[in-house]
């Protein structure tokens, strides 16, 4: 990404800022990091998309202040056109930190820390002991709150220019698929298939949304658990299911797809796979179909649970969809089931702006699951798929 | 890295636990994370080599037993040839942590939580919340220690599997600084001299050390700072200096070197220069002759900083060395003065098998800072240069 495209991104996510901090009741938000190479804060590509060394504070104010507090070496990497302020120290951070504190007096300080959202979580362990060392002498160290609904709105409701990353990455996605189809044929391994989606990876110049080494997964043929696993020597047969997980990293936003592919000519597919097909199928659709500002994640969830169940096959162990942003997982809103795992993030609200996936599985008794995965953007009223809904079984008939 | 190659590295890594363990006096060493690719545990690639998306616990005991709970869809990612047991569940991590520990009965407890060492705080405060939360019921609660002392010998010890790789990206990126002797010449941009640089880092198939837009840090003439600033349009001039700061990854370890350029003849370097090169270069060797197992970092801090101020230059702002693993910043114990920003890293004790950067500056009235940076591991009787150190400027006279 640009400099110049970098910091559009900063100006609009910084923009939304004040108005959040107002919404959710916080005065002041803290960034607080150091070596983010090592223990990076998931919002640090939005506040400043750069790594910062030694410890240092970001602070926004719910009047539109914005100030960084760096090690003098890190002085260059804060963009001087996003921020108003940047302070730099050499000894130690703390004077400066309580003496911009007593300036702005904040009633409420927003931290990094967030037992179920892992996006809000960013705050370490030893850095919030630090953090309060240093605030031990003021009456700020009372007033940390978590900074977890700011967050998760922040990083939820998408840009404009955040929007057009996520159409690029959907789009480039898609693409590999079409191409996947003129590559695809009986008698290749997983590993082949894998090794051919990188090598295209490479030359359009996109990354991994996750680990290279799952990305894609590749699940050929009915003895494969999908999950986070490693393409395989296995190898497409005809009559046999091909299953993909694929999605790519472009301009620093993610894509999160799952296509189903089956060897052999339409007319060939078997009853019980066209009923998974179909079932998988209406699920997302009605769930789409549901999916609009103000409902709960979990509600979400329930109409393609419901769905699942009232065809007859068991529920999927996993959520119907998660957010897709800067990660193919993104934190925020979860549309899931209650389960503990996934703590309180299926109550969360959705909203207009949200990128989620819509994701799940049956099983078949001899040809394996059947699972896709389609992105979609929350508008004003309901939800724009931003991938293709898959509506058959792409059939490889060679 | 090939999946062989990775789990090697796990091998040699998991067989320090049991002994460092007891040094340190913890039972059980709890690597607790979650969602790694957006909040990674800096540990997690020496133990584990995979990312995990669901809340996971591995657990090491100083009796040598290796245990990973994992979220079902991650159970694939645990190398069973490294781990003695892989627990998968599917709702709720909550149960099957506290029936673990139970069998296990610890006294003590490590989690990875650090005020001062950035690689031993990979635990974020949200997930520490929820593991007192999950062992609240149970006496482990109360048993929870940092596992500092743990992570900085288990780091630091560089295996020679580690080793190996470091000396490689050492070696290559010396390589490219020779390249960069036929390549320089008057009037080039500090970015034409980046891309130069990015373009051969790209043919050799490695990564960057940190990030790219500040690596190498390219620095031409005497107006610019060194910092983690990007290349400018800065040009390169007779009778200036060019500065580099520049690190490569290869196999998952990093290389750290600085080099100074001057263009003219050696026999036009300027007095002050050299009076400044022949300082910082004797700095460092002084420094090396004095590192040895058992000395404290900030001694070795105080040997170079003693002698540039005995030169009667001003002390440099940063400290002297920290140590190179998988990171250019790889945390431990620092080489460093005993400032408030440094916690107590300085105090920290050397040992055989660390690797440190030397580095430090000096200011010239009219020519720049002159800065170099070596890398050395600790060996049992004193250090060996990893790099070759600058004996001369590099006069590049075209």
């Amino acid at each position: 990404m640009t400099t110049h495209a970098t910091h559009q991104l900063q100006r609009e996510k910084l923009d939304q800022i004040p108005g959040i901090l107002r919404e959710v009741g916080i005065d002041c938000w803290l960034v607080w990091v150091r070596e983010t190479i090592q223990t990076p804060d998931p919002v640090l590509p939005i506040v400043l998309g750069a790594d910062l060394v030694w410890p240092s504070a970001l602070l926004f104010t719910a009047s539109g202040e914005r100030t960084a507090i760096v090690g003098s070496f890190d002085v260059d990497v804060v963009p001087a056109d996003v921020y108003d302020r940047v302070t730099p120290y050499t000894e130690g951070i703390g004077d400066v930190l309580r003496g911009e504190l007593d300036r702005i007096a904040p009633g409420t300080i927003g931290i990094n820390e967030s037992r179920d959202d892992v996006a809000a979580d960013g705050l370490t362990s030893g850095m919030k002991a630090l953090l309060l060392e240093i605030l031990e002498p003021t009456p700020y160290a009372k007033r940390l709150v978590s900074a977890e609904g700011l967050i998760s709105r922040l990083r939820g409701r998408k840009s404009p220019f955040e929007q057009a990353r996520i159409r690029d990455a959907v789009r480039i996605t898609e693409e590999i698929f079409d191409e996947l189809d003129g590559f695809l044929a009986v008698g290749q391994t997983e590993i082949e298939i894998r090794d051919f989606v990188h090598r295209r990876m490479a030359e359009l110049g996109v990354g991994f949304a996750w680990q290279a080494s799952s990305n894609p997964a590749v699940d050929a043929g009915p003895n494969k658990a999908f999950g986070h696993g490693a393409p395989s020597d296995n190898r497409t047969k005809a009559g046999h299911l091909l299953h993909f997980d694929f999605g790519v990293q472009s301009g620093g936003y993610s894509s999160d797809i799952q296509r189903m592919y089956f060897f052999g000519s339409p007319d060939e597919v078997p009853a019980e796979v066209q009923r998974a097909f179909e079932t998988v199928r209406h699920a997302i659709q009605r769930a789409a179909e549901f999916l609009r500002p103000g409902v709960r994640g979990l509600e979400v969830d329930a109409v393609a649970r419901g769905h699942v169940i009232d065809c007859g096959y068991p529920e999927f162990a996993h959520a119907l969809g998660h957010q897709v942003g800067r990660f193919a997982h993104d934190g925020g809103t979860l549309l899931g089931p209650p389960w503990e795992r996934y703590g309180d993030s299926p109550e969360g609200i959705v909203e207009a702006g949200n990128v989620f996936t819509l994701e799940l599985h049956v099983p078949t008794e001899q040809y394996g699951q059947v699972s896709l995965e389609e992105d979609v953007l929350v508008t004003e009223t309901g939800c724009e798929f931003l991938s293709h809904p898959q509506q058959t079984l792409r059939c490889i008939d060679r």
